[in-house]
């Protein structure tokens, strides 16, 4: 395995990342909280989500996809609800800034809710949900993402890995936290084994013709291309309930994407 | 295959399973509640928490665990959220009525939820949370169940089958309804097939050794006994994704009953 293992202190990873974003146009703070989600994702040993996807967000700012400033508007807003325009800015910023509107209704009325569209990337689903538990309090935290899903008897990627994520404070030492993809498996983890140089576990990633693929890297360039994709929570078919998998990545999408009025990925 | 079916008019099942809850000291009213949720499932397609389970309720009553008149206590109550009790009454009644105490408070504030201990045993998630869309709402109902889910690695049934329902109004002539156990399947479906004479589906159920077990009768009688264990959504361990339906159950676990203080199922 040609895999090499690299150790570098947090404080300096963190420190690296912060001056990419703010070389990138990130203003000071902002790149801040982008570093710290994206370092809380290595910390937890969710390699697919940290310092690994630094270069994604540095490529969509230069491609002009990514905003390094953003624009926060409060397009709608209710006693326990709001709508938020995110414009496209950096989506750690828009959905901390989110996720603490919402802390701060449910302080007051008891419960409370923020959509968010043109909400871009934003890490790992579980650093939002895990906010509201630092305040004493049950979050969650859904988002859809670009179809790479295929639904239940279909071989196009029609669906988003829509992960859902659940804290909740506990009496023990650790909070409990639930965060995943409402797929079998997301890209990120494919990243990972690419750059271990190991195969793709059969049953994650079906072909054009249905059949399971196992090749890493004709997958990852193949995902691109939608000449792959990714199989439901549930696995192919309904036997071992791919179609529950598949439902709740269609609740996610309805979550994240009709509440508010963005275009579904769905066509 | 020994099966046969008999059609039965819809209106006559349902005077008929009015007759029985009446008879049984369920209020005429509540009665018609409990016989709506039931012919409900059936004529969605769902024929194991339908009519057919009217033999559970009828034994449990006879048992005196399942009380046949409801006492509905608030518990707390706040603008957004409430506690009830149902005292053991009949879930469909304690559930229709705490699911248009939470639409109405998310009428009033944009959300509401309420949390109810000593529900028991409410017929099909699906028909609180259609409740909402009905009145023009996004809906979602939990409900925690006896244990008879092995969580991930273990062959003990500790979980419940703990099913998630979101339904949600569309452009469409149907409402979209997700609802679902967060295990691969549960108990009712087995007792369909049992009624069917037809075996398990390999991946559905574990013995104790954690080999899949497929002789439906056994099955049956062994997982009152524990002998047997149904496996959470994504199958035996990871590779699949079985510790993902392990945390949704997790989940739904700790929305249904860490938040009313009702004692969980896990020990």
């Amino acid at each position: 395995m040609a895999h090499k293992t690299v150790y570098i202190p947090v404080e300096t990873l963190k420190r690296f990342m912060v001056d990419v974003f703010t070389a990138l146009g990130v203003p000071r703070d902002e790149a801040k909280t982008c570093a710290q989600v994206l370092i809380t994702s290595d910390l937890r040993g969710i390699e697919s989500h940290g310092v690994g996807r630094l270069k994604m967000y540095y490529d969509r700012i230069k491609q002009g996809i990514l905003s390094p400033t953003t624009r926060f508007e409060v397009v709608t807003e209710g006693p326990t609800t709001a709508v938020v325009d995110g414009h496209n800015g950096m989506g750690h910023v828009i959905a901390t800034r989110s996720m603490q509107m919402a802390i701060d209704k449910a302080k007051e009325y008891g419960m409370g809710s923020v959509a968010v569209r043109n909400s871009s990337h934003f890490g790992i689903d579980g650093y939002y949900a895990l906010m509201a538990v630092e305040q004493g309090l049950i979050g969650l935290a859904f988002t859809n993402a670009r179809p790479s899903v295929a639904p239940t008897f279909g071989v196009e990627p029609l669906l988003g890995t829509n992960p859902i994520a659940f804290g909740a404070p506990t009496d023990e030492e650790f909070p409990f936290l639930f965060d995943a993809a409402t797929s079998i498996t997301q890209r990120g983890k494919i990243e990972v084994l690419d750059r271990a140089e190991e195969p793709t576990p059969a049953g994650w990633v079906i072909d054009r013709n249905g059949r399971s693929a196992t090749d890493t890297k004709a997958i990852l360039e193949g995902l691109k291309k939608k000449e792959y994709a990714l199989l439901p929570l549930g696995g192919a078919g309904e036997t071992l309930g791919g179609h529950k998998g598949y439902g709740l990545s269609a609740m996610v999408e309805i979550i994240s994407a009709a509440l508010q009025g963005e275009r579904s990925c769905t066509p």
